[in-house]
């Protein structure tokens, strides 16, 4: 899949960030529109990153409790209406299966669908599971021993957008749902925190990605929940993305599918529930918190390749010379658990390479010449800052290893400080008004309704993200930034994607 | 999940096999229907042994050198009929999208299909991705280069089965399909064989299933496929189960999608391809393999489960103190890379959990009383001879260990002898008529036809499992069974799942 690169066909962030991040996604070979509209391929480097990333997520699940299970693709439609709201958020732009048989064309020119295999009842294929879910869990769910149930799925999903952007919004898209059962409201409450948890951890630890975890107001709440924790990052345009959210379903689902257990006292009470998920989107979340001009930006935890060999050489004898060297570091690093690639392909030259695995955001290049070679020594650079250094090749898989975790922390303190510089407290709306356009997060008085809460996304497209749930950054009393009514809390306004 | 078992209503093997291997999936906690005709839900436990499934296998195509991508769910209708053949094979009982809309019901009850939302073209939710996938491939491969590609992806498909079964045979599933591009027809066949290869270690070495290892017949082949190589097993009521195929696909789907390359020597050339698949149908072929009227018998090697401890006890102090004691030896055991589990409910007797985890097939297990405690042993019984001996704690954890090796062993080696037994030559249409209604896998000569091969299945249910590449078991002159025509070597019949 070696391709010519010209790094000017991706253009500029501050030209066209919207360009540049499409540019990226498919020039640094992650993904592409497919042939079916709004449904994307991920390619095989974006695939990698994904891979990592569920290992990651799929560890914390499982260290948490959690166990995997597969449920059907396919909701009955009627299924969908049972849960009043969630009809109403879901049950709208779908894939409907109504028939399941083809045959060939009258004309014998390709296959028509057999109007005789009409469905009785059409198949939803899954926006989201609760629904079918809930119904199986009807026949789990007897008694409080059954109690909590903690299952988790890793599955594809169809949601009908219109305007889709590969990662961010597609119609098909990869995620995990956690859906758990419980026995009351306060350890369905904890489960649904601990999750939220879960997601601002891997998101600090392993995306290097600092995010403000909070509530979303009942406007933004998913489609049938009581309440919806959310994980809100700041990209490089200053624009908000949810990465992860996580909801109390109260006993909504347990109500709408009849689904009781008997308490320690031998009662019948409905259960609890939560559900949590987080998607391919964080694909997108990953690149536009770090990338630059030259291309992505991987944090060394989730990069496929973290180190790559670049040997620069004249004469055949040179070459062999120096990938043998190359052989025995690349070792030394794979034994301490780097995953290392020698770039050997004898028909690109240096400079080209370079520009490619800067693309790819590989964290560290290393590149070795035939005077390097005489001296023992290594070009060490870093994609992260673009620096260059001269280093012993005694010491390189243990400078290596030193250099991931230094990436890893400064990519994060990088996004971190520019997060801290675009979110600002605004209290007039008129200062609403210039500061929204600027990008960033607002820290806002709201006076909690739903109706402010619209007008002010009527106005300036900017909507709550959430009510941070670290109080000290938030509480304090103060007046409504749109209506003046009195506040006792500050909410994080912003666009979003 | 605990519910009171009753392992009388799981039904004899030998009283009716299909029943069976039913009551086994449910009560086992592997798998259950679903609200959904014929999709099935894959329930923890039974997620946890296709997990293990999953990732060896993953590891072994990586090591092959593949790469994982994703490819959408959906297919748009005409792309199935590009390829003659394929077309024909599936493009019949299949799930179609032909709405992207819900509404609301004009009586306000429920949603019906907006009849506003028809898409242009339907979309087949993929039966099988060589469509699609070769669709995309068009634009990734443009020179020699780029070859050969060698993708996988792990994805849920669908086939409208008529009649379904638990793992065998359900209208969604889960499976892995490989499709990889190559320069030459060499190379292509080349990869077909090795990646049947990689199912045939994989059955052995992880299901400690044994396998044949042939060519199907061109009556039984992939659709659109020149060769279809494949792995059979032989499931303890004599059938055979179709495990694993790869196929060699020729230049078919390549001229369908018009993929050319340009090779060495700058000309055109269409692309020779191959793709290769398993599915959670290796579950069913597990428990048909090794299970008995207890229940299911895991081979080691993928028991999510591999040794469970149960205390027995009379006071609350002995609890205490076994548990402690398991507690060490649990650590020590899982020091050694063991999963471990000590079954501490305390409302349930010994004889119920004995009788639980023999059903779920934990291989070994470890039981410890207020005597053994004193004594410094422990009863350790294996599941797959329900042998029970006494055991020094001190050792414990290296004996485990050995244990599970010879576990794994003996299985495959009980099933090789089963397979042998039931491995008979024929050599007379009378013999072949008497001989296939008691099972097994009949070796025959046959002339070669189809029309042969269909008669043979009309009148007898068997069907040509394999053309064994294993030549030594098959290669001789002879006549066929049927028709009486020489034939220059013996194939595979049976009656198949």
């Amino acid at each position: 899949m070696a391709k010519e690169i010209d790094n000017k066909e991706v253009v500029n962030r501050e030209e066209d960030y919207s360009r540049w991040y499409n540019n990226l996604v498919v020039k640094a070979d992650l993904a592409e529109q497919s042939a079916v509209r709004g449904c994307m391929v991920i390619k095989p480097y974006g695939y990698a990153i994904w891979e990592k990333m569920q290992k990651e997520l799929d560890r914390m699940f499982k260290e948490t409790g959690h166990v995997n299970a597969y449920f059907p693709l396919f909701i009955p439609k009627s299924f969908l209406s049972r849960e009043a709201e969630h009809v109403e958020g879901f049950a709208k732009e779908c894939a409907v299966v109504t028939h399941h048989r083809l045959k060939v064309s009258p004309d014998g020119k390709g296959v028509v669908v057999d109007p005789d295999a009409k469905l009785e009842e059409e198949l939803i294929v899954r926006p989201t599971s609760e629904t079918i879910i809930w119904n199986t869990y009807k026949n789990w769910i007897k008694s409080w021993r059954d109690l909590p149930l903690l299952c988790n799925q890793w599955a594809n999903v169809v949601r009908w957008e219109m305007r889709t952007r590969l990662f961010l919004r597609t119609a098909e898209f990869l995620w995990q749902e956690g859906h758990t059962a419980h026995a009351t409201s306060e350890e369905a409450v904890a489960e649904a925190r601990k999750m939220v948890g879960v997601y601002a951890k891997f998101a600090r630890e392993f995306m290097a990605m600092p995010v403000i975890v909070g509530h979303k107001s009942e406007n933004e709440r998913f489609a049938g929940a009581l309440d919806t924790y959310t994980i809100e990052a700041m990209m490089q345009d200053g624009k908000a993305l949810q990465a992860g959210t996580s909801h109390f379903l109260g006993q909504n689902f347990a109500k709408a599918f009849d689904v009781q257990f008997s308490n320690k006292e031998g009662k019948l009470e409905y259960v609890w529930a939560t559900s949590w998920g987080v998607s391919t989107r964080l694909m997108g979340a990953l690149i536009m918190t770090h990338s630059d001009n030259n291309g992505l930006v991987l944090p060394p935890t989730l990069a496929p390749i973290q180190v790559v060999m670049v040997p620069i050489f004249k004469t055949d004898e040179e070459r062999a010379r120096i990938l043998a060297e190359m052989d025995v570091l690349k070792e030394q690093m794979q034994a301490k658990g780097l995953s290392v690639k020698i770039d050997d392909r004898d028909n690109l030259r240096p400079g080209f390479k370079f520009a490619e695995w800067e693309l790819k955001g590989v964290p560290v290049r290393v590149v070795i010449g035939p005077r390097d070679l005489e001296n023992g020594v290594v070009e060490l650079a870093r994609r992260d800052t673009m620096e260059k250094v001269s280093f012993p090749q005694a010491g390189l898989a243990d400078e290596a290893c030193r250099l991931m975790g230094e990436i890893q922390k400064n990519l994060y303190a990088k996004a971190d400080a520019y997060r801290m510089a675009n979110i600002r407290k605004v209290d007039t709306w008129e200062e609403f008004k210039v500061e929204i356009e600027k990008g960033g997060f607002l820290l806002c008085h709201w006076d909690g309704t739903t109706e402010t809460e619209e007008k002010i996304k009527d106005e300036t497209k900017a909507t709550i993200r959430c009510i941070p749930m670290d109080t000290c950054i938030c509480e304090e009393e103060g007046k409504c930034v749109y209506s003046g009514r009195p506040s006792s809390r500050r909410v994080v306004f912003a666009r979003a994607y």
